[in-house]
């Protein structure tokens, strides 16, 4: 996938048949609430009237950042490439979540600052072993972000083509709050200082750093263009789930989208083609300040309000065992017409 | 089980040990939020450190309410008998959800106003065919009302020597938001207007036939006290949670508590004994009004929001994935301190 990321708005021409579907359905109509619009959704974006969720992947893009040269996280860069280990060893948060959800997990080297053994879960997509820091020079260049688009698509289009039903995008990267709380200052928009929040883990001190490194950034750049947005603040697993988002809705592929980082990415792919929105499912609203105005900006109402603030993918799983649900309400509730004839 | 209906008070002696496993897990303390809650009530509830949550049931209790006489719902009682062979086909909106979220479904019999065939998931623990009429006398006998409780006690501490690591309580009952509402009203305690809702279906002229009849409920008697409450108002499927909900608390087994007619049997079964308390997880705050305050008064938080306005179980279904992750916290991370000592 190339500039300019354009492709056909999703069809909805089933929509009437999938509502009628819906209402007739041995229940009183709209009482399953969310799940319905859920089940809408699925129905539109696969182009059926019995969609299918059943097997899902959780895609974790990991990626080191230069920003953390200006000590904008608590914890030290090496924990981006202890965490990959951990996702390998099937020890990680996400990993205890994809197991009780019976997700398969695969982690994308977007761009960790270390070479990675290969893995059979492990894939290797990286642009440069870290970005730039963003507070002095811009994140990556142009060419490195199209290039991180570029693979983040082919690796959601080549998801559904081995036959996913469903992705979920998380990520790992130590400081790449700081990048998306830039990303959001550009595109939401909103101002900065809306913006940065805790992070995974910082306390008062920690967040002066990082509002400080994050106003350097600022002022050094007016770019508001998405492209050049990325480009400037980064990071590379940041822009590679945006293409992942790209991807998923070209291939019509619904995607489960994370927390305050992978929102960041929805925002950037969503700003560079508005089209990818409805193939979006937003699973959480992060305990991050921000996040809440970031999914407002795109118009976005989260599933889960469960106080998550680790990113990983984490609030993603919890929302896989949703879609299969809300799928199971068009292929199995029998209809009122049904019931009414005596079929059960 | 028989009154009083008292036992032990959750053992919290492993809280230290378990909050201590939490925190020394490979992610930052806290960061995954009310699962970390879950995962630390879970332990409580098992007594161990390494809780497990696979084989989740839904029990589906059903019963007729007299109340029904007085129009207070929009539906015929003969929906309640409908919906029961809807469950047993495995064809209602619960079992779409049970099927998405692998839990086996059982249906009770606790008052259905009909002569049910003989079934494999049917549970036959009928009081009487449908309560009296609410309106104009008790409900039930006081030794229906325990027999009722008794019932449903032995169900969940069946279920507990049977394997189930979790069940969820669920209902179908036409015209059961009615008595649900009556005992919000007593027992929460909360002015009746603020208890009546819309119930599954209803429009206005509807809620106001069902508020005329509700308040000749209420001036009919001044019972306050759980049991009284419950044989005044009915009905047998929510005396009969209400037990179930004791019987899991007796028998250490973690209880889903549904929406809003679920939540007035766990609103009861707390007055009836306030230990059972930390034995139930809240499900889902249901669209039908009255609810929030309702769990309010119990001090309970809901863990989904989405909407919904069935019942059935349907709410509950959706956390049995939470709780499986929530488990799955304590067994599958790896500590810190294995990360620091390379044991990754």
């Amino acid at each position: 996938m190339t500039p300019p990321y354009t492709f056909p708005a999703l069809d909805r021409a089933l929509e009437p048949a999938l509502r009628q579907k819906l209402d007739g359905l041995a229940k009183p109509p709209g009482s399953l609430g969310r799940m319905e619009a859920l089940a809408l959704q699925l129905g539109l974006i696969q182009q059926r009237l019995n969609p299918k969720i059943e097997r899902a992947g959780l895609f974790v893009f990991a990626g080191d950042h230069g920003l953390t040269q200006e000590g904008v996280s608590s914890y030290p860069a090496s924990v981006t490439i202890a965490m990959v280990q951990s996702f390998l060893a099937r020890r990680a948060s996400a990993n205890a979540f994809a197991h009780a959800t019976e997700t398969e997990v695969r982690v994308v080297d977007a761009g960790v600052a270390a070479e990675l053994a290969p893995h059979p879960s492990l894939l290797n997509a990286k642009i440069a072993p870290g970005t730039q820091n963003a507070a002095r020079e811009p994140a990556m260049t142009r060419a490195q972000c199209e290039a991180a688009l570029a693979r983040g698509a082919k690796i959601a289009i080549d998801a559904a083509a081995e036959g996913f039903d469903v992705i979920a995008v998380g990520e790992m990267g130590i400081g790449n709050s700081s990048s998306a709380a830039l990303i959001m200052h550009r595109l939401a928009p909103a101002p900065l200082e809306a913006c940065v929040g805790l992070g995974t883990g910082h306390d008062e001190a920690g967040l002066a750093r990082k509002q400080v490194a994050l106003a350097r950034a600022a002022a050094r750049t007016d770019a508001t263009d998405p492209l050049a947005v990325l480009t400037e603040f980064g990071g590379f697993e940041i822009a590679m789930m945006a293409g992942a988002i790209l991807g998923a809705a070209q291939a019509r592929l619904p995607v489960i989208v994370d927390g305050f980082i992978a929102s960041a990415a929805a925002l950037a792919a969503i700003r560079l083609a508005p089209e990818a929105f409805p193939y979006c499912i937003f699973a959480h609203c992060s305990a991050e300040a921000g996040h809440r105005l970031m999914l407002e900006s795109m118009g976005a109402s989260p599933l889960l309000d469960l106080g998550l603030r680790l990113g990983e993918g984490t609030g993603g799983l919890l929302c896989v065992p949703l879609l299969r649900a809300a799928a199971r309400i068009l292929t199995d509730i029998v209809s009122l017409e049904d019931v009414l004839a005596g079929k059960i």
